[in-house]
C-alpha cells in the first residue's frame, strides 16, 4: 500500500501511522549532542519504536547500546544485530533460560527490583546488573533510605558467580507529572541527589557504581549529568502530546501522526466520527483545556504535517471509532473520507498498537510482533 | 512455548493470555440456543476474539454470516472461507476498492452513518447496505427523528444500482452505562421501539427492511427479540469485568484470563509489581469498590482458575509495569516469579493487545496481525 495523506482522488482505507523521518532524525541528532556534550552514553529505550529500521538510524548516528523493556524486545533487537543491551525491567526467575541464551550473544544486563527475584537462579555465563532504585516514582525499585538492607544485598551479590554488579539505575517517571523546565529541573536535581548519596553510601561494601538515569523530560532539558555514566531516553525519538504538555518538546518536534479517515459528521453536536481507535491511539488520555482528549489535530501540510489544530479534539474511543469534537464551521468543509491527522497522547503506546509506521515517502516501516503472535 | 501457569519448578517468562475454552464453548452454545429459540439469526461479531481458531468454533456452532468492525478484519476471515460478512462500521469513500474486491467473493454488506458517504462511489457489483441508527448512544449513525432526511436518503438509495438496502441496524451502547437485568432491558425495550417504529415510517419509501441489532447486555440478558431478523454480540464469547459490572454474565462465564509474573513485593505500601501493563491489557478501566481497576485476579485451580479474588487488583498500568494493590498477609507468601491471573476489564482491547492466546491445554492460537504490520 503506497497511500498517503487524503486528496480529492485517493482516500485512505484505514488508519495509519505516519512517521516523519526528518523530525525524528533532528531530535535523535539534537538527544545524540546533549549527551556527547555532558560526557555521557546515550543508551536509548527502544520500546518507544520497536522497529529494525527506527533502531538503525541510531546505530548510524553512533548509539552502540540500547534498553529494553521486555525479553522479546532483547531478542528481536538483538537478532539486528545489537550486542550491548539492558533490559529495564526488573528480573524474577521466569526469565532465566531467555537472559542466559541473550547473555550468550551479547552483553545483557538485567536489572533487580526485589532482592527475592535471584532466589534459586543460576547463571552459566557472565550477567550484567543494575539495582533498581525508587528516586520517586513509587512505581517499583529498591527505597534508597533502606541503606542496611541494601548493603546486605550489595554484599551478597558480591558473593554470587557470574553476576557482576554494574550500578544503580533509576526512572524518574515522577518527571511526568511536572510542567515546565523548573519543575523537571527540580525532579532531575532530587533524583541525581538521592543516587549519589546512594552510590557513595554503598561504595565501601560494592566498589565503583555507575548511575543510569532515563525519562525524555529530564534527559530532553538538561545539558549536564553531574555524576551519570548513561541516560537511557526512548520517548524523545518520537516525542508526543504528554512531552509538550510536560515542557520537553515543541509541537513541532512530535515526530509521528495518525492519519485518521472521517466516516460520519453529527454538525447538530458539534462532531465528527473518524476510524481510529482505542486499538489505533491506545487509549491514553491527558487534561488539555478542561477536557479529556486522546489527541490533537495538525493541519496536513503536502506529504506531512504543520502546526497544531487544538479546535479539533479527540474526545472519545471504542475499539474502532474515535469522537473529535469540531467546530460547526470546519465540519461544514469535511465530508466522509477526507483525513485528519492527530497527534496522539503516548507515542509509545500508539506505536504498540499500529504495529508498523508509513514514513513520507511513503516506506513502510514494520515492527516486533506481539508477544502472543505465534 | 508450552509454559503454563507457574510451578514451582517452572515459571512464565512473560504475561499470557488463557483461554478456556470449555467457558468459550458454553458461552458460545448459549447464545446460539437463545438465537435460536428467539427465532433471530446470530451474526457474532469478531472483533472481540479476531482468530480464525476461534471463529471456526462458531461455524462448527452453525453460524455461517458474521459480523466484522474493520476491511482488514474482513479480509482476514473472508481468507478463512466466511462468505457472509457484515461490516459494521462506517461506510466511505476509501474502502470503496477493498470492499469492491470482498463483495466479489462474498456475500457482503456495508453500513452508511453519512449520506455523504456514497457520493461519488460507484460499485460494479451488487453490496448490500444497512442504515446505521442511532438509538441512543450517540457514538454515530443516523438519528430517528430526521424522518423527512431518512426518507430522502432511501428514496435516493432505491436509484443507485448494485445497492441492495437491507435494513436499519443499531448498536445500543449506552447499555454498557446500564446496571442490572432492569436497566439492560429497559435500553433494549426503547431501542427496539425506536427501530420498529423507523422502519414502519420507512416502509412505504423503502419496501420491508429488516432490524439488525448487537450489544452483548442485550442480548446476553434476553429469551425475545420481537421485530429483530439478526443479532450481532461479540463481546460474549469471553465476556470481561465490564459484562459482569453490567450484570450480563457471571465470573464464571469470564474466558480469558492473563498470566502475570510478579516481578517485584512493596509490603511497605501494600503492592505488587507484576509483568502486565498497558500493552498487555490495554488500559480500560473500571470503578470497583470505590477504585479505579484494571483487572482482578481470580485464584489457579490446577491448569485454569475459579473464584474471584478481589483482594488483588490491578490499580495501575504502565506501558509492561502493572500495580496490584494485594493485603499484606497475601503480599508474604508470594515471591518473585510466581504467577497470578487477572480477568481483564474489556476482554475485545486486551485480545488486541496482546495478540495470540493459549488454550488451558497449552495449544496457541494466533490473531489477525495489527493493521500497520506490513
Amino acid at each position: 500500500m503506497s497511500e498517503l495523506i487524503s486528496t480529492p482522488t485517493s482516500a485512505l482505507s484505514e488508519p495509519l501511522l505516519l512517521l516523519d523521518e526528518a523530525r525524528a532524525q533532528r531530535n535523535l541528532e539534537r538527544m545524540v549532542a546533549r549527551a556527547a556534550a555532558a560526557g555521557v552514553r546515550l543508551r536509548p529505550h527502544f520500546k518507544t519504536h520497536q522497529s529494525h529500521a527506527v533502531g538503525r538510524w541510531f546505530r548510524a548516528a553512533g548509539c552502540q547500546a540500547i534498553t529494553v523493556s521486555s525479553l522479546a524486545m532483547a531478542e528481536y533487537f538483538a537478532a539486528d544485530g545489537w550486542s550491548d543491551i539492558t533490559l529495564a525491567f526488573p528480573f524474577h526467575r521466569g526469565m532465566r533460560d531467555r537472559v542466559q541464551a541473550l547473555a550468550q550473544r551479547s552483553s545483557f544486563a538485567i536489572t533487580l527490583a526485589d532482592p527475592a527475584a535471584l532466589g534459586g537462579v543460576h547463571f552459566d555465563n557472565p550477567i550484567e546488573l543494575w539495582l533498581k532504585i525508587d528516586v520517586g516514582s513509587h512505581r517499583t525499585g529498591f527505597e534508597p533510605d533502606d541503606l542496611p538492607a541494601l548493603r546486605e544485598l550489595v554484599a551478597a551479590l558480591g558473593q554470587r558467580e557470574h553476576i557482576r554488579l554494574r550500578g544503580l539505575l533509576a526512572h524518574a517517571g515522577h518527571s511526568y507529572a511536572a510542567r515546565g523546565p523548573a519543575a523537571i529541573a527540580r525532579v532531575q536535581h532530587d533524583s541525581l541527589q538521592t543516587l549519589t548519596a546512594l552510590r557513595d553510601a554503598l561504595s565501601q561494601t560494592a566498589g565503583p557504581l555507575a548511575l543510569s538515569i532515563g525519562d525524555t523530560p529530564g534527559c530532553s532539558t538538561h545539558d549536564a549529568f553531574p555524576g551519570v555514566e548513561e541516560i537511557r531516553p526512548g520517548n524523545f525519538i518520537f516525542n508526543d502530546l504528554s512531552q509538550w504538555q510536560i515542557g520537553s518538546c515543541a509541537i513541532d518536534d512530535i515526530a509521528v501522526a495518525m492519519a485518521c479517515p472521517v466516516v460520519a459528521r453529527h454538525p447538530r453536536r458539534g462532531q465528527l466520527v473518524v476510524h481510529g481507535g482505542a486499538v489505533h491511539f491506545s487509549k491514553d488520555a491527558m487534561d488539555f483545556d478542561g477536557q479529556r482528549v486522546f489527541g490533537l489535530a495538525v493541519a496536513a501540510d503536502g506529504r506531512g504535517w504543520s502546526t497544531l489544530r487544538p479546535e479539533l479534539r479527540l474526545v472519545g474511543l471504542s475499539q474502532e471509532h474515535g469522537i473529535v469534537q469540531a467546530p460547526a464551521e470546519v465540519i461544514d468543509t469535511i465530508r466522509p473520507g477526507d483525513t485528519l491527522l492527530f497527534l496522539p497522547v503516548h507515542s509509545c503506546l500508539t506505536a504498540d498498537a499500529m504495529g508498523g509506521y508509513q514514513t513520507l515517502t511513503g516506506e513502510r516501516l514494520s515492527m516486533m510482533a506481539r508477544i502472543g503472535a505465534p
